[in-house]
């Protein structure tokens, strides 16, 4: 059966609040510059009335690279959770302007729309803290099995390994896809999540998953190593595909008898660095799923990553298909017949 | 007595949903390039539904000038009313993270905040759609007499003449300031504005108001004139200061005895022209405050409006102080004694 959607992904619905920041208002606060952690909603609060003014922007990761595969002309559908309430509708709003099929009905009644609070120092690092709000809610209802077995690939995020809900969700669409013989592929999220479900990822990724998206750190925890290539090596043993991201240095694709190490694509400007990861799924998958070399789609990575590290949100805004028609060719974008 | 404020202003409080547009969008839409109209919630919600994805800041053009004289080290107070909703949140914690002294209570149970739906072009010009929301009920009580006597110019927006409820807002503030012996200050704001209430503002302005902002359109629709120095000196015969901004031409300064024509600032780039009239009101106001000469009020007026042109959002984001340090001196800035 041709694939209705290129993607679908099941992710965490949230809308990101950006604002510039200083190395010393991180020490002030005792936040790890460039890391990423949860926090409550009173937490957030603080946190906020502590922040310089902001600008509201939709994120969260999976959704962002929907938002980009939908921009480099893929077929893309996103399953999370909103609340009822203003930023729900604007998360709401931006994924389908986006391109983005999205359609579950947000939660009435409970927590607020998730938020990340996005601190952005002067070297374009973000450092992150979210409350999660109705992101967590997300649970197998949400996922119907017709628009899973309609996708060439069902993506899911990390992030979403911590209540029981959003897992079983994700569960429950990768055992369809594997059983209607679809790609899976799993984003390891960030280094707090391979640290707190290390155990869960080393069991899912050998059993469910097909492809495997992790920035260098990530994998490097997965597998308690700091070599890189050890890392790499160990996802390529556990996953059919593994795809590993380097910052600046890059990214190293393996698969079997396949070692690919393509270089970053050099950005106008770094402004902000979030969303790189996201937008370099998104330009993989768009490759992956039209069956290009897995060299061409890492490259095709890297130039969407690029356009978004030049401002300041994880949604691409400029014209990501133009980019990558001038670097790759035109054909590259070409549905597959 | 010294004044604790150098503006006090009274405005719309506004969250501004922006995205990119093209003028054929504009054109099927039958919305004119460059406008500003208000529309109702129904109208608002219609039009967001066909736009493309957004990003959320606070606006308003009052409160933008406010920020932006925050940014150049002047201290700002703003009255306007939000709902107590999200986005009314994010409109206080930017105002104040920009350094405003804001205070006014949000509206409970009341409509929705007010939000301006921009659409931007590629060529970076805005085209607005207004749903003013809460922003109607700014009232009198509002309007702290103690605050406005305590700044030393008290500083108004032409957006705020429609409903009943905002005009007696500003008509107390007003006699306040000229009763305080302090200054007052009107901004056109658009040439809806103009042409809904010409005779209201050719009867206030001589009346009640010492210095007018307006852009050309705006001050040939006052006089309906075509040519812009009659215009100019329709302004100078009604206020003892008139300021008429004319975009990529600059301004023109007219007192008594005075007419000075200053050049635009170059922009780096030109990407969103949105807040460029409030940011040249800001950078005008803190020269006035600081008894600068007119001419160097308004240079300090282009340098401001030439930042806020290049980034997306009518709120300064880069260092505006030092901006004009580097063209005008770091004693431009410095508090008067």
């Amino acid at each position: 059966m041709t694939a209705r959607f290129d993607v679908l992904a099941i992710g965490n619905a949230i809308v990101d609040v950006i604002a510039s920041t200083t190395d010393a208002f991180l020490a002030a606060e005792g936040i790890p510059k460039g890391s990423m952690r949860l926090v409550s909603a009173a937490e957030a609060e603080t946190l906020y009335a502590k922040m310089g003014p902001g600008r509201e922007v939709s994120g969260g990761s999976a959704a962002n690279s929907c938002a980009g595969i939908a921009a480099l002309g893929g077929r893309a559908a996103f399953i999370g959770r909103v609340s009822d309430d203003q930023l729900g509708r604007v998360f709401v709003h931006d994924i389908r302007a986006a391109g983005v099929d999205f359609r579950t009905p947000p939660t009435r009644g409970g927590p607020p729309t998730g938020q990340c609070l996005i601190l952005v120092s002067p070297d374009g690092q973000r450092t992150m803290s979210t409350y999660l709000g109705s992101c967590q809610e997300v649970d197998e209802a949400d996922v119907d099995e017709e628009r899973v077995r309609a996708a060439a690939v069902t993506y899911v995020e990390g992030y979403l390994w911590d209540p029981p809900a959003p897992i079983r969700a994700c569960t429950k669409a990768l055992a369809i896809a594997r059983s209607a013989g679809r790609w899976t592929a799993l984003s390891l999220s960030d280094v707090f999540c391979v640290e707190g479900h290390r155990q869960d990822f080393l069991a899912l990724i050998p059993r469910a998953i097909d492809l495997v998206f992790a920035n260098e750190n990530e994998a490097k925890a997965l597998f308690r190593t700091d070599d890189v290539h050890t890392a790499v090596e160990g996802l390529a043993a556990l996953a059919p595909v593994a795809v590993v991201t380097r910052s600046e240095k890059g990214a190293i694709v393996a698969a079997r008898g396949v070692r690919e190490a393509v270089p970053a694509y050099p950005a106008a400007r770094v402004l902000d660095t979030t969303g790189a990861g996201d937008l370099f799924a998104a330009g993989f998958l768009v490759g992956f799923t039209r069956g290009r070399p897995l060299k061409e789609c890492a490259v095709m990575g890297t130039i969407a990553a690029a356009e978004i590290i030049e401002h300041y949100g994880a949604r691409p805004e400029a014209d990501l298909k133009a980019r990558v028609a001038a670097v790759l060719g035109e054909e590259m974008l070409a549905d597959r017949p």
